[in-house]
């Protein structure tokens, strides 16, 4: 017997294998997995919660720690991502739970002695009431919650997973954080020219904020994508969108949209996923956003970004300029990103927001 | 000068150097580093304040947070244990306590600037209520216990090493958890045939198991000790075992008790220990368990294993149809291991549970 | 572009950049970043409150827990220090104030990443209150709250930074818990005769303590300063100390102050300062601190380290008989750290202690 025959089965497996439970207007005590658990309503809800939390934080609402007094999150990291997992422990420490970390352990000791995700998932399962899960491997969140299931019929104390990223596969707090951000900022999504700028194949945020503006049911929003011709949407998100009735126009040519976008979201075209070094080098200064580039936009645009950042937004005197800007509210979409995780952790734990 | 003549004693002296306090009744601000502190009527309130306080946080009773409040448990694992780790790290949590950590710190800090255990356990020591230790040295805790008493003579706020296991030496929390399981799922040890199978010379957990079960004064308990005859168990456990008047049977062939057995304790036979790879291959097969092993069981028995588990329990596909299986209660015993230690670290804090 | 492109200012430059804030009575959202923000009566005021929780958490008042509730410490360490690292947690945590941690992120993330110290603060910024920052780049906590403020220009929850020690620059939590074990231990600083020994040119903590004792308006204080020819105390410092009308005396020879000491601040001599092997040797057996040499010291003397140690107090034996005795109070400068730290962390969130 060798290790791969210990391996469990490859978690992309489990996309197909595990469906996740609706959320349906009732989001305790279920795995935050997808996107494609929410409909409208639980939208609305999501985006009403992280707005009325974030207000109850900011004046200092001291109930705001009993809403998840002696509940734990257990961090299972197993990459790093400096904001995913600080805003979820910073999310759960502000509801008053509580956070214990698997990430050393991850790291050395299930390394080391070989065992599988099933495993460590279901052992901080044993102690936690919930998860934060980040792995590279597309469908672990669903192998995750599989396994819990499995769990929960043997012991007493359920235990849930928040998916916090798995791999090219799903990044739901993200996208839900993205779209909050939207609609803080603009009021509404009805009638936004939304456009998506960058490496629109391999990037999950900008698939789950798509699904999601798709889901939104709002009126008359229109979807830009901007990418290098090697690198457009997938026709899997492209249809899904489609079918939700939204108007969509792909380009590779950023200022045929830019001055007529109300939302620009901006991410990175790494140079790695071109074939040639060539190729990347005749895109690459169109996808670059700088000070000027932010000019050409309307006046009441909002610039987005996942975060962190690099080439993409030019050098650091130029981000310098840029976050001066008012029109750049990715700081307040990272904020808002806690706000967010604290709307989903608190509902999935019961508590009344 | 160099870095040998800096080093303190070696750890293993400190079994000899230092003598713990017994428990005799009071657990406030005593060391926990082996399983011989503790008389007959210690294991039972520990078994009765685990089941009390597992029973309360099952039921959410908002008072258990009020434990350990204000109190705090430096977390000082110098190996990684995912599972050992993160339930101390809950049972603190649980109880309203908090945890520091000095993971990163020991693993970067303390090996750069070579800082000695007796040094790193004095710092945790002048913030932290108690500690949390796990290091690979034999003795490592009672040397912990011993430089602390010495910290505790010169500083107002006195600390507590409770050991989360040091190498080949104790692992105490280990060893109460499965008494603990055993207890809670078979009502009582009285008249139980217990089965302790693989490597049981260089295994930690079932030298404190195989102790404390005869430290626990039942009646009519059969140990039975099933290992490859290189690695079987050491004469001081079972000088000891007997010397409590228990009937002990030796043997390196399962099958001569699998079908009395009440408790099967399954644990990994590494290929490490063996000399020659013939010698290891010759007996591997024996002591893995499978479906089908386990269907040769009795129909009541509790299959326990200490967890993480590897080549021991077969393929992904045979651990999923153990974990199925209600004789396999090694999740619930990994979930104990949280409830014994809030007991433990409840106790030691002087909390009244 | 290339990643020298984007790399923000250096650190260093941010120290004539930014100018902090003074305390000037008020510690209320201010970032602590150099002793230079504080004068004589800020000083008092952190001595107070720093007695006053020592003896409130001595005394297990309940209350305590309460002053920081609901406020969140983001732990950016670039780079390990046990002591620092978890002296600030431990305060923040013994405040009710929580702890998220960016350590993993910011060792494995953000470099890989290429995310540069403005974000990742900014990051910890949106998430957290107060950020406990150690850098090993000097003007890096300069940096941090000049990125900071430019934050809560944009985001509605202000965060402020407080500096662990940054490279050679600045490490003033660590000159207040020294100012503070010694007027703990000696009543007052008038009329003491205080040694600094060892490496004065590149020890960060010698520099923040001689330049809070000229602060701290003291009458009769003199301080002598006993080092190795080329590791003399610079002359910026010497200057600032001289100018508050400080008697100093410096010499290389322990043995003309020793005797007359009433405080001795010792610190370790590191061979790679040297540029020969020989000229090392010559010197370091000057810079040992053993019973014999404690013995040659005034009997009221107090023996300070800021710790770790390693070969400057000889072998574990020689760390083992100065421990014992009650003129080392290194021990209780260390728990001093804590109850320093809980003054100064209470007091920027705007706690009334």
């Amino acid at each position: 017997m060798n290790d791969a025959a210990l391996d469990v089965r490859p978690s992309a497996q489990f996309r197909h294998l595990y469906q996740p439970p609706k959320i349906a207007g009732d989001f305790a005590g279920k795995h935050i997995i997808t996107v494609e658990q929410f409909d409208k309503a639980d939208l609305d809800a999501v985006i009403q919660s992280a707005g009325t939390l974030r207000e109850r934080v900011l004046r200092r609402d001291g109930e705001v720690v009993r809403l998840c007094e002696g509940r734990i999150m257990a961090s299972l990291f197993y990459e790093a991502s400096t904001r995913t997992d600080m805003s979820f422990q910073a999310a759960m420490r502000r509801l008053g739970g509580s956070v214990v970390f698997g990430s050393n352990g991850v790291q050395f000791s299930s390394v080391y002695k070989g065992e599988n995700l099933a495993d460590t998932v279901r052992a901080a399962g044993c102690y936690a009431d919930l998860i934060a899960l980040r792995h590279p491997a597309e469908g672990s969140s669903f192998q995750a919650a599989y396994y819990l299931d499995k769990l929960n019929e043997r012991i007493e104390k359920p235990c849930v997973v928040v998916s916090g990223g798995d791999g090219i596969g799903e990044h739901p707090t993200q996208g839900l954080l993205d779209l909050f951000t939207i609609v803080d900022q603009k009021g509404s999504v009805d009638g936004l020219a939304i456009t998506l700028v960058g490496d629109l194949l391999y990037g999950r945020t900008v698939h789950s904020l798509a699904k999601l503006l798709a889901m939104f049911e709002a009126t008359g929003v229109k979807l830009c994508f901007v990418s290098p011709p090697s690198l457009k949407m997938p026709d899997t998100v492209l249809d899904f969108v489609q079918k939700h009735g939204i108007n969509v126009h792909e380009t590779s040519d950023l200022h045929e949209v830019l001055g007529q976008s109300d939302v620009v979201y901006w991410t990175r075209v790494q140079e790695e996923r071109f074939a040639r070094q060539a190729d990347y080098e005749a895109v690459r200064d169109m996808f670059v956003m700088t000070p000027a580039v932010l000019n050409q936009c309307k006046r009441d645009v909002i610039l987005m970004h996942p975060l962190p950042r690099k080439y993409e937004m030019g050098t650091y005197n130029d981000h310098d300029i840029l976050d001066q800007n008012p029109r750049s509210v990715y700081f307040q979409q990272m904020e808002n990103g806690m706000y967010v995780r604290m709307a989903l952790l608190a509902k999935v734990m019961g508590a009344d927001v």
